[in-house]
């Protein structure tokens, strides 16, 4: 049986959605639109599913009996409502990220999910998803390194908009990499530092670009992540992992090697939307058939609440410049 | 409207397909089996598509009305009379290599599509929906290295199997090189030589291997392949283009970098199976929207055609030891 | 005219120097050496200068007119003593690391030197005589990165002698990083921290190990160097520097490529001693050239006294897990 | 005792070569020069030695008691006449390369030193010396890789003269591979092919590059070496050499990773004279140390022989286009 999906939010990653389930996945069909641009919503939907509904409200949408799973791509302010109604509505919702702006609600939500007995909610972190990273799991799964002792990350963008904060550098940066170092490594976060090295002049004046973000896991991991934000020379994601028996290294993506004009290596990508385009496939393909299996395996709510704790944490020690606690509610949440 | 498939041959790449068409790819599905083994082919299509049709015959299958196009995955020797029953049916029909096991019954195929006016077949050459063929073509497309002059490429398996012969070294590993390389440079070969090194111990007494095929093309560019398929170390797909300005060469599959033992490397594949896996998904999604969008982008019954000449001669200058012309039929095929 | 060398302890390093002056490099012999033990003193020079005078003490050495300038190759606790003495006799000496066991000590060699108005001492650092950081430090003159910002290193041991300490990894390990890092940016530490992660199960119970240093420059610069001793896969010293512009990284040591046993790549180097031998070399000879020259341009006892410093801050920050300031006291050396 | 060396011809290799006895190399020093341009000879050495001995014509200078050894770096069609008085002489020659500008002078010269029962003549091929060629050796005598059955290399330099012509990419190019490829596999050759590719446009119209040359050994190994001397990219030498069991490349010469506008990667060099710079360094020491043990081990009269008749075939597969026969004159040389 094909899958039928309800879009909440035709915005850029709503119609990237929209044409990945219509030409690329299998499985699902787009059956319903919603937005709060019905013009833009129709227009998004077009090209692709000539019988699909549009609904005024994305809770009007979720009740529809036409859409058996709900894809939430709208503005980051209304995930929460649009996840609690789909949760209320007993149907799976995969959310982008993220899964809601505080804590307190993705806790909320956590519950809310936990209340129902079954897994509902998939949050739209694409790197678990990414073959690099899995290939990097996947070493550690065959425990070729030992126990984990470090990581050392590295997350670079050529430059930012001018409205990029210095707080955002955690909390639309670094939110990549608390998801993804958490899933590889299975353990969870205890306490963040954050260092401000000399700011680089392509930095505006307000934001502290680059930073270094120490974070301590339970088990006594340690991680650096550097945040270079205006690194000029490209979008770069860096991640190696020490371990007790050798270290292992994220690979580069796949590039054609040159010798040209005096130099031999490889390009490095410059838009960030190049570097996981594959994740993006294979993060959405198996929400599809986690639905269809009834079984979904991707990051789930707890893992949303997760990010964003750490995240608070990280912004908390921004300002402090202290070392600041992480600490995950797991009695709330019951789990 | 989804693409109703019907394939005929439900041995190991047909099986293959079905899976493909059925759990990956977008806009088809099996509509219609076909196998001399019915038994096989209804265990084939079973767990993904309980309404398929099981046809006694290939030629049953194409002319049903329920199949708008066919995959062609039975036995070699079978292939051009499946093809051509195709294109008298005016229905598209995606060929696995070979096209047909002469140069002549390829010639033969290409007349019959050409006396249709249209494009119907595509033949299962991968390697051109390949990721790194592909970026690298893009390199030679925006002239990085200027004109082409020269070609280093290798093929190298880890070991073969007991019933493997000299001559296959061209048919069935060589053939690949021989259609990608073609597709690369966009040029034809205009000779063959071949030269038998040192053999390794690990040979067969009656297998010549490895072997070392020099090709000349239209326009002067020269190509080694080294063939070696008992290389023990893995399973390695090498391509170095030399420019007038450069040289660049196909990526080695992505891997994770290791710091173990006192080595520092990465992973070599060591089954084929695993080399080119993605670019399967990519061919096959290509022939369902090459169909619907009707305009086949893929490799051409000409193509298919082009190889087999450029394979009969190189097998030709095994048993020589001379140079062997390579020369096309354009005023038979009437291209 | 030929440098007359005067050698002061004969242990292993003393016979590798003599060997060096003896046989690879131009313009200089040892013409004189002396131990506390006079029996292995004499094996030492015995196979490659019959004529080498033999002392009964270093101060008698350093005294003798046959002798042009001084190596202090003894035990470390001895090495102020001789270099005081050296200096008082206005006669170059070449000190082995460390230059003085204290801070104190380094300084007091430091105000020694400048009272006699003339460069007499160089240490035995020898990183910055190493063609790799050779390369890095002049893509730093070439203003490649433009600004640095940070610098990511490691020093990594595959396993260290069971008398190997927790503040070892500072003052023998961590050392060539504080006097190399500190000549690759040209810029002075100001403080220093240190932080634990967990344990490796390789490391005897009551050695901490690995430990990642935190320094700050007085430029800003931030500075992270992983000391990991007993990670099992090799002798590994890396350094990445960022920078404004880009990311440079030291070589590898250079490396025959394999392709071997479905594995792709190099060999690590297992044996400290193998990684910086020719640097050993270079740096020796610079410092006969330097004093035929009558200009030495190595490493200075300002740079013994500035890693002692930065080294006595980084063990204190081991025991407090405190931010600990890196303080030179420029004024009492005159500098 | 420090080695009194005689230099004959003060151009710039002899002027380097001097440079490098007196101020790097140990052992030796330059007593003795001579020149067809006296005043030219008396600058070259006068930086180094004031006390050097400047002679007319270098038969006297061989003739000198006070010249210990010879280094004969004089215009290539004098060498064969000074390598025989040495020779006569009873006196060590180092003989830059050719040996002779005929095969059959090199063999005239291989018996001239046979017939003294004493090894008297090193060739100037230094690519033996380079670090990365020892390291593929011994990969080779480690026996890692198994029996050798192919080689491939490439020889690219940027640009080349306006006198440089088809031929001299075997004699001034080619030669080094020639020696070089020959003492890695410890064989013969026994014939050779030459194919000419497209012709790059930016090689002139009378010039044929690139170039490829099929040689073929005693033991069948098969050996692809590309010659492009208008590459452009940089002056890049590779060589690879597949065994049964595996394979091994040449190292890159040591440099710097950049990421740097979009690019990853390193310098390639452009200037032939740093690639092998440290390997002049390690030849002529050993030729030194090879005189004062009484044993010469550096590329022999022989060897400089088999090079000259290697080459001689090149050039005649050149014009014909044909497989030459390469034959050595084992009988009359004696050996």
């Amino acid at each position: 049986m094909t899958l039928n999906l309800g879009v909440i939010g035709t915005g850029a990653i709503g119609r990237d959605h929209i044409r990945r389930c219509s030409t690329t996945l299998s499985g699902a069909r787009v059956a319903a639109v919603s937005d709060i641009d019905p013009v833009q919503a129709r227009a998004a939907i077009a090209p692709f599913e000539s019988e699909a509904l549009l609904f005024e409200t994305g809770e009007a949408l979720i009740a529809s009996p036409s859409v058996d799973a709900v894809l939430v791509t709208s503005w980051g302010p209304t995930h929460a409502a649009f996840v609690h109604a789909a949760i209320a509505a007993g149907k799976p919702v995969f959310c982008e990220k993220p899964l809601a702006t505080t804590a307190a609600d993705c806790l909320s939500i956590v519950k809310a999910e936990a209340a129902t007995g079954k897994r509902l909610v998939q949050v739209g972190f694409m790197r678990p998803y990414d073959s690099g990273y899995r290939a990097l799991r996947q070493v550690l799964r065959d425990n070729t390194l030992g126990t984990v002792l470090m990581i050392h990350a590295a997350h670079r963008n050529p430059t930012v908009g001018a409205n990029y904060t210095t707080d955002m550098a955690i909390t639309d940066t670094l939110i990549h990499e608390l998801d993804v170092l958490r899933w590889l490594i299975e353990d969870d976060y205890v306490s963040a530092q954050v260092i401000f090295p000399r700011r680089s002049r392509h930095a505006r004046a307000d934001l502290r670009d680059p930073q270094i973000v120490l974070l301590e896991t339970a088990k006594g991991i340690r991680i650096d992540v550097e945040i270079f934000v205006n690194c000029r020379y490209g979008y770069d994601i860096q991640c190696e992992i020490v371990g007790e028996e050798g270290i292992a290294r994220l690979p580069e993506p796949s590039a054609v090697t040159l010798r040209h004009q005096a130099r031999l290596g490889t390009p490095i990508l410059t838009d960030w939307k190049d570097r996981f385009i594959a994740a993006y496939d294979v993060e959405l393909q198996d929400f599809i058939d986690g639905v269809r299996d009834g079984a979904l395996k991707g990051p789930s709510a707890w893992d949303g609440y997760a990010a964003a704790v750490a995240a608070d944490a990280c912004v908390l020690a921004q300002r402090t410049g202290a070392v600041e606690p992480i600490v995950l509610d797991r009695a709330a949440a019951g789990v």
